[in-house]
């Protein structure tokens, strides 16, 4: 990466590379078996976009690691940073072998049944199905787990680097916030709207434009809306929740807009005030109650409180928040039921919203860290409620 | 879809999905579990973004299909083409409640355990591991196989209006290749160029900008090579190959530019028009082969014939091609290996290549249409070698 944003060094690949493998031999793993996406990326700093052609790093508990990829994209794979420190063999096969066969021949050598417990894999969260019956047919002996139970402790917690680029993000979606909301935006479909964050978003320097949901008028009470075609009148909401991976980081933020088509009489009224106070207040509380120590439900909770007491508790559909990094969805979710605590280096949404169906929606949405003394808020975009004229 | 794309009917969807189950039913299956993708969208209409919230499509061989969604996004589930069809009932699941628990029960409930046989699942290819591992072990007595074993014979002949969204993908990526092409290119890096690529896919209307291979100098002798921080300099060759879903279906265009910096010296020699010569050759040799009941590994083998008595067989390192539809890659694949005799209406790329490493590299891609009487070409763009000032 060049144009300011810090980079990780190849030797810190190796470095997560062998603790993975150390707690894969501690919880009994024969071996990981890690496909294209963000543990891939993770452990070795390689990207390969995902398809039909297997490309899967075989990670034994004990001995070198081998990262398995199709012929015509040996040499990204001999320049990705594991490759470069030493830390991963790359083995390509040809269009016309069988590249499952190969990593369970892999698999077969480096992962013997020596210790009488039989062989114990643990494969990718987000490996497809394609590939898992297809090495399960080739290892009918073993028994499978997903990597994310050794992966979640190490990459739950963010190094600097990735924190900064989590920072880069964020203020890049700002930006892209305060673009759209400067309008127009009266007259235009939802969908040409969606188009217009999607290229500022690529343009703020996103690697790709990975959502942007635009939800007016009674469209913002369904909290995953479509962009649709949808045409924007005056005297409505809208909210605007968008965002990508940058350097591979992703950025996530939601604010929610008010057009009135230049008429004071087309305003919010008090009840939509209120309820945007109302999910600002709940955010608030969320953001302030973060701190090392609390468990993630705590966080949901510290949010449902504001809005249960304000009367809109059944309205709030959906948990506060989520892990974001390499994933824009990730470990640790805020949710209730889930205790585990926080810890400095997490880094996560905060999100609440309140929705009346048939009528509105209200959410906000920033990326926080879990700092040693409470939360970092890495969004800078005004919180109000952004009344314009569109 | 307005702005004059195809619509495709929601009753389209309905038939679809009868059309799945009844094959299903013939295959023995109990039941088709359709997880977020390509085969979600083409049974149903329905699109999500793929997240860690499970979105299933359950089908039976028998009875009626049910879309198990997450509660907050019932209202789009709810709006997709197959619920408003009357094809599916929308079950949602509450943020706290066991979503694949649910799943199991339903498929507990619609394919009993009558026939003797057991009961055998089939999942969608791209199901993420994260959700198979956990259905497996709610519902250890099955057993698992892909939905593509069913469906792979649907999705693999193409409707009219899916040809047609196929086309309008094409040229939008061609005039893209052409803006590309007209440049400037000379002192921009790959990374700079490759966003330039991005913008303007969107602005044509693709609804994402999956991929953008800016290959300069050396690099192009990588065929998935990244775009880096490289800068393209005067004297040397760029493979570009682009593409992205407009409408849900896909765009792939590959090109190869000559960059000369306005320097009559510093134009392609004499090997390097031979090379490209000799792809276009092959290109058109593989097109000119198309036609129904052809065994689509033969496609390849028209390509490769060109390519190995031109003396550069060992530097053709991939496959001349692979379907594309919902999926940037899907079935046929035009591989050695595939005796799969094409059909109208399946749809694919055809796109030889010649590759020193070290050196550079060719590459020229079209996507076809497997027409009554041979291939049509879906893209516009000249195929020329592009010598551009730069």
């Amino acid at each position: 990466m060049s144009d300011g944003r810090p980079a990780i060094a190849p030797e810190r690949y190796a470095a997560r590379l062998e603790a993975a493998q150390a707690l894969a031999r501690g919880a009994g793993l024969g071996a990981l078996l890690i496909g294209v996406g963000a543990d891939l990326r993770y452990l070795t700093g390689y990207t390969a976009l995902p398809h039909e052609r297997l490309t899967m790093l075989v990670a034994p508990a004990d001995g070198p690691a081998t990262l398995v990829v199709p012929r015509l994209e040996a040499l990204p794979a001999l320049g990705s940073p594991a490759a470069l420190a030493g830390a991963v063999e790359v083995l390509s096969w040809e269009e016309t072998e069988d590249a499952v066969a190969l990593v369970a021949s892999l698999v077969r050598a480096a992962a013997p049944l020596g210790d009488g417990r039989g062989l114990r894999l643990a494969v990718s969260d987000r490996l497809l199905a394609m590939f898992l019956l297809r090495l399960q047919a080739e290892l009918p002996d073993a028994t499978w787990s997903l990597a994310s139970g050794v992966l979640r402790g190490l990459r739950i917690r963010k190094d600097p680097e990735e924190i900064e680029l989590l920072r880069l993000a964020a203020e890049a979606a700002d930006r892209v916030v305060k673009a759209i909301a400067h309008g127009p935006l009266l007259g235009r479909t939802e969908l040409d709207v969606a188009r217009e964050v999607r290229e500022r978003l690529v343009a703020e320097g996103h690697d790709d434009a990975e959502f942007a949901i635009v939800a007016s008028g009674p469209e913002s009470a369904s909290p995953h809306h479509e962009a649709s075609e949808r045409t924007i009148v005056a005297g409505e909401p809208i909210v605007l929740d968008i965002g990508g991976p940058l350097g591979g980081y992703g950025s996530d933020i939601t604010r929610t807009i008010w057009v009135t088509g230049g008429d004071p009489g087309r305003g919010p009224d008090d009840e939509f005030r209120r309820i945007h106070d109302l999910v600002r207040a709940a955010q608030l509380a969320a953001t302030e109650a973060v701190r090392p120590g609390l468990p993630a439900e705590a966080v949901d909770a510290a949010a449902r409180d504001v809005i249960v007491a304000g009367g809109y508790g059944p309205r709030f559909i959906h948990r506060v928040g989520h892990g974001i990094g390499l994933e824009g969805h990730e470990d640790p979710y805020l949710v209730a039921g889930n205790a585990e605590p926080l810890e400095p280096g997490m880094t996560f949404s905060i999100e609440p919203g309140i929705y009346l169906e048939g009528r509105f929606g209200v959410r906000l949405e920033d990326i926080v860290v879990c700092g040693p003394d409470g939360a970092i808020v890495l969004n800078r975009a005004p919180y109000d409620l952004l009344v314009v004229d569109g």
